[in-house]
């Protein structure tokens, strides 16, 4: 089955928004075993819309529009695709009620009613988060999909709605687990698992991800149950593979996967961040309960502060620097104590642009991870001319948290 | 002038990247007065590249390729083209020394110098981040600009060449500023300087970006000089009537004003933070620079620690709560005396998802800054039901920056 995307709102040609809904479609549709070959943007123009959805539906099996579904004059999308597929627009009941209760309380305008419009004898897609239904119709042996254009819309409503609608034409389930990894690059981990990226059924995909990479693991079965069946010797083959960079399974990111693990044996983390300003202590708390195990977390950018704080001797930071293994122990060690947790980290380092010297260039970063017992220091060197300070302050950061799950998860 | 934009790579119809590139160009391009009406994105694929810019001339008098200028054989964007406009690729000497030089010392593949073929005849834009060059081809009256795929090779090359190219072409020069806003929201803006908004030449645009809002001012004239000389009037107006919401021109952020104002006042700035978990701290770090004005942050996540490190008094929190005017004000002054420092920032709240109260819901959020003689402490109460924890934190550090910003710019 070959897929296109027809996108349609003035928005994105005028550069006001970028164009998320493709990426989100593109993902799951390369999943489903769907080629997606074509995108292409109109604005909210009848003529231009019609001329794209005419040229899709030439070369296309299934063509999917995002956006004018909406309640104004400018929303022309199921106008225009009833008119080429020759159907009438019809009332859909459910979904009038759905925009009324919506409503309910507030003002509403009349041209609201204007979105319970579908074309006659097309399957509703329910929105489960707005106002706008979505909906699929048949026509010529070809199907028109519409979903509504705000991302926080099309998500939900192409997963549980359009996905099931699709498997059905398709006659099947489809299942998808990410593993996770820290500490190995896209490049690296597609070598080592290239006989899976081989496979058809379930299929398996390497993705990079802002200085980490997952691998998807996707099967189509019959029902839910066989294509868990599939999924899961080759997830166990993959991440037996890969070993200890594999981080979680459907974990959505480090942090969380710390949260997690501490939560669960009661314990609490503290951090002394320097060079990472606060980033590890803002990932953490980026979780949601995340208080449970996160109490304090300090800045030191200054040597002052350092001393003053977490009591790092002067003479540490005179002989050996700022950016050194033994002032991120002290920092480490010093966190853990003033906040009295389990475990502490310390992390001091030169994220650029400036500040680097010969010997200590831009990138280097030192991050210890102390529990009382014993402290573990990791140095990051990284000099690259492509890489700037954020790049080096979120590498390091995630560093930081990898060991914190590496030491949690080795117990 | 009419444009359509056909973006190249198979990573997007895969949903592996999403389509920056078409933001950036979408953007400018409205800037300049040139009408984007169409965009579509195909793979890396000969006939369907050669399909859509068919497509593409047939209705567009300006014609911008994304991708497909690269090393391998995947890249067939400038064969393509070379191919539909009659014209033979030949070496471009300029761009090969280029290439050379960026693999001075390392190993370079011989395929790399086929970046440096380019169609006869063209006029060829310089990657001042990259390897690949871009170009513009002109045939039967149409304009084709090729450029690379990376955003960060595309932007800086569609800015300093292909602008001025297109500058030429138009017979001009183009020249934008953009007016930073925080504390009114993109509607209001734009309907309080809405006589600005329809005039032609400057023009003026309202953007929203991550909770706050810019204007950008362009103007169009045959030197630079008169397209500044235009600008200026338009900017102090708009700036005038907008008042202090506006925290700088062309200022890239708030805690790049911040840092600035710290930096030129020779004054330091000490954050405490609950709900915001460090995102202060990070965004002040964030700026290269930074530790001349920042020593020291601290996240107190639990009241223990709000006692412990900054000497928030037991009873205070006992009586009115963590989430209160009180806690956050002895939290800034603190973490003021803690420091030593100028400002003192105190933020404690309730982010969310969960933790609200019907007296203290999820959004509330009590943000101080003191200064050792007096303190200020704002309320943020933000309840909705499209608002996340993300966007509650960002708000509430948005919400500090601008009051640091305020009270030194009306010093």
């Amino acid at each position: 089955m070959n897929a296109e995307i027809v996108t349609v709102g003035t928005e994105l040609l005028l550069g006001n928004i970028v164009n998320t809904d493709m990426q989100i479609l593109a993902r799951r549709l390369s999943d489903l075993g769907i080629s997606l070959l074509h995108e292409s943007t109109v604005g909210d123009n009848r003529e231009r819309l019609h001329d794209a959805l005419r040229l899709a539906l030439s070369r296309s099996d299934l063509v999917i529009t995002t956006g004018g579904l909406g309640p104004t004059g400018d929303d022309l999308t199921k106008e225009t695709i009833a008119e080429a597929a020759g159907r009438k627009l019809v009332m859909h009941e459910e979904s009038m009620q759905h925009i009324l209760s919506y409503f309910k309380g507030r003002v509403m305008g009349e041209t609201q009613e204007k979105q319970a419009l579908i074309p006659e004898g097309a399957v509703v897609f329910k929105n489960s988060v707005g106002t706008a239904p979505g909906c699929a119709v048949e026509t010529n042996g070809k199907i028109i999909i519409m979903l509504p254009g705000p991302p926080s819309e099309l998500g939900p409503m192409f997963e549980n709605e359009a996905v099931p609608y699709l498997m059905q034409k398709t006659q099947g389930v489809i299942l998808s687990h990410n593993i996770r990894v820290f500490g190995k690059g896209e490049g690296q981990v597609a070598e080592m698992i290239s006989d899976f990226t081989d496979s058809a059924n379930p299929t398996a995909a390497t993705y990079a991800k802002e200085g980490e990479m997952f691998v998807r693991v996707t099967a189509r079965a019959e029902t839910a149950e066989k294509a868990e069946e599939l999924c899961k010797p080759v997830i166990e083959a993959i991440a037996g593979r890969l070993g200890d960079v594999v981080y979680g399974i459907d974990a959505d990111n480090l942090e969380q996967v710390v949260v997690r693990e501490l939560s669960a044996r009661g314990m609490h983390l503290a951090t002394a961040e320097s060079c990472t300003g606060g980033l590890v202590a803002k990932r953490i708390t980026d979780i949601p309960g995340s208080s449970a195990v996160f109490e304090m977390g300090v800045v030191t950018y200054s040597n002052e502060k350092k001393t003053q704080l977490l009591g790092v001797p002067e003479e540490l930071l005179r002989e050996y620097g700022a950016v050194s293994e033994q002032t991120a122990r002290a920092m480490a060690q010093g966190v853990r104590r003033l906040a009295g947790s389990d475990f502490g980290i310390g992390i001091t380092g030169i994220a650029g642009p400036d500040g680097g010297t010969e010997e200590k260039p831009v990138g280097l970063v030192y991050i210890a991870l102390d529990d009382g017992t014993s402290c573990e220091v990791r140095k990051m060197n990284r000099p690259g001319r492509t890489r700037g300070r954020d790049s080096n302050r979120n590498m390091a950061a995630s560093t930081a948290l990898d060991m914190v799950r590496r030491r949690l998860q080795s117990k």
